[in-house]
């Protein structure tokens, strides 16, 4: 992760909750009220966040000192005690629901994630994600996704090349279009591809691309049209999957299974704060 | 909503996923290519959105013209057409995916939203939301919230005050609490104070708090504590309330039930995106 | 307040001042010529700024040691040395005229606002501000008053409702926009009308406001309208009263008086600053 | 005015005030009700703040149309109608609050700017602001300024040199100082230096710097210190000089009379707002 | 072209440059004084950034009409115009040397690229870019490369792996270090290791990358490297080519040659502007 | 230099490159494997951006230590080390090219200066640079010309006035636009005209202003010039000067020779980076 962008990030989530003041905790509590805060696991999952309860902390008080009990990816049961922070009372009531609201759902991908690998079962194919993810927050959850042992597919529109059927379908062809984009792109780009039919394959492949994604089809139609796709050229399923029809892919000889799920339905793992005083006062 | 917010947040949006060039459309085609874009529902639920669209592919590109076929709070059924676009077909393209995982999210938001309003099915209680809200996106779930039919809670730390468990037993007691909060609060403020047993009702009625809320409490507990709160003050119950779990609260004489599940853990609502080439070239 | 939101604003502040470099410090000082700076009060007042002292100079540079001699709220006498800053010489010329600029300004609004205090010399009648502050500086001002004894109104448009008679003379009348407002906004939000007509003032009871504004009203007038006013509905008078006014309204029942000139028109307060260089270079 | 920073700076106050929304107008009106906003002066002054009106409704709303009646720099007198603003209501009631915090500001600072003029009653000596700005608003304090008739000293620490006590102090004296800072700067850079006695004036005139100022110093002081100061070198007096004291300060034969008054202590020019519902709907 | 990013750094370099106001301009010349600018080549070479000079002086001024009589790519003759632009003529003045110095740095690059295509004389080997572009500028340089020609490598950390001598001494060796990256990375992301020896080269093409780049290597050697690397595996030579050493790669089977010099070291090109003023007023 | 502006400049150059994360030393190496890494010269040159190095290392991580062995302005050798920074591997890898690329381009630049001193030969005349520096780098631009040996000219439109042959035609004649400037503004402001004639010059001497530049002009023009220029008047040659015309201006009474291409189109000082591991885990 970069350490600049988790900063930024958490800093723009601190004041979006925090704005001028938390009304609650700055007028009872004075900054020499120290107090001891423990995150707990209320379910089992996956643990992600390690470094959003640090740095998160820290960046509100850095008086505020952090043990962390679990590390990413992680298995928490039930009650597990996750972190203990201690320090000013004030900054451990002011940071506690922004840090838990990312680390719920941060952990709630990565649980996910970790969920579906184990009904897909497979020594082959990997579990990928997609674009389908909460904007603002893609650096969190890709992160997630790798958390919970799954793969990242692209990041954005800069960083790979994706010829979905609305591109092929206003360009010409597949092959047209993967032509025009080889002339003008470098070679630090993959190419993919999205087909539906056993042709557009049978196309993409003599193209050249580096990937070819099947697009909502089924595992069926997916076993037919892997015969036409060499080993060298990486290959994908994706499209309408949902967490029951995972087991569906299993056995089939696919590089990736991509899932828009994990990130934009996720539920967040429980985790609960409590909070106890302490009596001596510190520094 | 606040538009100059929106504007911000689309942008930075945009920028997260755009970064500096759609390898996959910047290439393809040139911005005199003109298409129609159609986004439809994939499933049924409440539309969430309209000016996110709207604004949306207009911050993106000023020739994308935009015809909205619902608004904001309007049922969708499986297939309907929510709103067509045309204008360049590269800012069509560029545009399409973060524009849908926010509506996605905003009408998945606002369509659990109606269907807990539904189950509680009552005249005088009201469904709210918490500040369980994804970080960076608590603008545009609040208003999702609003959009389904449900109301918001506090926006932050700042605007209201919130005596949790944390805070009274830290402080001393409710009485102690929301004596000193009320010598240093103005009086547009809402003070509301967390209960768990009759006694700590007792003691909120007394020290004349704007909202108690009775925190994880069953409903049978809730009926037996209402009978302490006179109806000026407003009452809320909360914490751990699942969907199931909604009906169970019906028929209590409650004015808000909070339920942080509504922005938390809410599944998108699926809508697709699909474009045609328009042979016209407009300008 | 909230301490990433001062940080944030102090960097905008000395960006503004400083730009590139500091002509007259830059290139006559050293990095380790070692100085004490000291600010004094030349006039009598109410000191407020204690954290922008020390974050200022912290921000500029680390190795700035601060050594505040008086809090914020208490009374400064003309010639009080206020605090001792001992660092580079070069950090402290740099940083000595926006934090003078802010402190000054600062303890300008807590001592009018104490003034004001004492002149209205009443146990039951608090003075607050309005949203008459300066642009950008609302964070501040705000705190200021509290500083010196006062009390906040609402911080902006979003936390709280304010229908004033441009409202209700558009929307219609009082008890049609309160029902409206009503209707939409949630339990945590205080609502407050303005009032010129005893026929208002007895309009907006009835329609159930939690507080109720007399604007630009007489004393008397408002000794005659509080007559409809039961006990658990905030009053307040406002509109139009200067320093000199204040005193006309000791002795009403009020809650509230809201004073725009004590943001809107404070003189600061005379602080100045000396320096002395420090023989032994320190590091 | 560079029209992009005061886009900047409006959207940054605007968001200040706005937050997520403004819950008393978002709520009771929609974009197609229109009304028609007047700005009236409740004072005589100083007029300044047109574009500050125009870009700033435009900013918030490019529907409202804006018609200036007086221009910045233009005499007011009590009840004069500065502006007229047409558009949906719910941006008018949104917007008047800051702009009219901005233009009381810097109208107050320009009426007080002209004041000084006219009390100085000087052909030769001009009036000039200082450093001593409110925070984040010098941009908007030193037009102010030029527009009630005054000029502009530095903008910063980055645009000139002025060498205080305290830089001579610790540097050795004047002649070093000079010295050292002419080696190092360019030839677009003016070099003031701050004098206290006759053997400073004569030391800095031998230094060779472009403005000489005088520091706390009488009239008379002046008078007799002028005498060694060559015609091509600037004079200032500056420091602890009031409204009242500006008067002694004619007649003497000095350049520029700087006073930090203006914009530390000016009181906001009354303008307020009124609107009136407009039947037709527009647009 | 990513025309959100394109107008923030356009705003963010007028910023840099106007400050506050142009002194120079802005005090002679009113908004309603037209003028006619032209910009011309005043040497030969490639032009690169017209959506600079559109956007530029709109994103200034939308009163400025700009006519481009060239496009990006274009070969420029000396004494070329390149666009005309008409409009206020403080808004020409104060935008037109931001602008120049983009341009013509941008056009510097592209010149020299195409300068190094022509000298390289290949049909198969590309001439492509790295990351030592100026920093702040890759989005406008990595663009003025394509315009003359070339193609980039990656545009960042993000986006590609590259194994260097430093992470493969320190990781332990090629195998090692691309079997870890393999384990960790997802399918849309290149892997490219730079070698130095023939035994790399073979370690290299057996661990399976996409890419092998050869370090400082000689033609000859390079030559000798290549026999290894089968077609599939995309061939780079990089490492300390001069401009005048390009011609020796000519005729090798290489896929890239990447050149450090194209954005470290471009000489800007010279373009003038030309101001006329143009009687009418318009609008 | 300012340092908060070099932060944030550092921190924007940072997030342009690394974006969301190192994807090749971020999967090989843990916090916790520290290395040595050192800058060292390629070239002969004039080292600048020590500050660079060590806010940069220490921004992106603060266990690494920086050790720099020259100070700005120092002469290099090739061969000659740099500095030596040790901390994790990581975060030594990631910032260094952002690092070279900036220090390379300051060296460059400070190297040039310092070359085109040399040829100058003079007492009297003084190098400066121009406003043709790169969009956004200005403040590091300027900076690497004051390290060879140079002085900087005004540093945008906001801190000096410079009339040039665009604003002198529009405006009618020297002596009106100096006239029009003064009257507008302040004492701390120097005001520049650009002339090409004789009569021009003569001009520009009566109406007073500080300094004169020569546009263009053959050394034999510009000695025939100066007869006419008082010496309280600043001088200053300009205009299509390249580093092999320096020395024709040699022993003229010059003040100022200013150049652009200092700025626009200096050669990046050849920097390079190796690092080594350090067995010894630290911290």
């Amino acid at each position: 992760m970069n350490r600049l962008k988790l900063k930024q990030k958490l800093e723009e989530f601190f004041m979006e909750d925090i704005g001028d003041h938390d009304l609650s905790s700055d007028f009872l509590f004075s900054q020499d009220q120290y107090g001891r805060m423990t995150f707990s696991s209320k379910a089992g999952g996956v643990f992600c966040g390690a470094s959003i309860i640090e740095e998160g902390f820290h960046l509100l008080d850095p008086a505020v000192r952090t043990h962390l009990h679990f590390r990413d990816g992680d298995d928490l049961a039930k009650g597990d005690c996750i972190s203990t922070m201690e320090g000013p009372m004030v900054s451990l009531l002011k940071g506690e629901r922004v840090i838990l609201n990312l680390i719920q759902r941060m952990s709630g991908i990565a649980t996910l994630t970790k969920q579906a690998s184990h009904l897909l079962d497979s020594e082959k194919t990997r579990i990928c994600d997609t674009r389908k993810t909460t904007p603002g927050l893609r650096f969190f959850e890709k992160y997630a996704v790798r958390t919970g042992g799954g793969f990242n597919h692209r990041n954005g529109l800069y960083d790979a090349v994706m010829l979905k059927d609305n591109h092929i379908a206003l360009f010409g062809s597949i092959t047209q279009a993967v032509d025009h984009v080889k002339k003008n792109i470098g070679h630090m780009v993959k190419i993919e591809v999205e087909t539906e039919t056993e042709a557009q394959v049978i196309e993409a492949v003599e193209a050249g691309v580096d990937c070819i994604m099947f697009d909502n089809r089924t595992p069926a139609e997916i076993k037919c049209f892997m015969k036409h796709v060499p080993p060298f050229i990486t290959t994908e399923a994706s499209g309408g999957i949902t967490l029951e029809k995972v087991p569906e892919f299993r056995g089939l000889d696919l590089d990736y299974l991509s899932l828009g799920f994990l990130t934009h339905s996720a539920k967040a793992l429980d985790i609960s704060a409590r909070a106890v005083s302490m009596k001596e006062e510190v520094q």
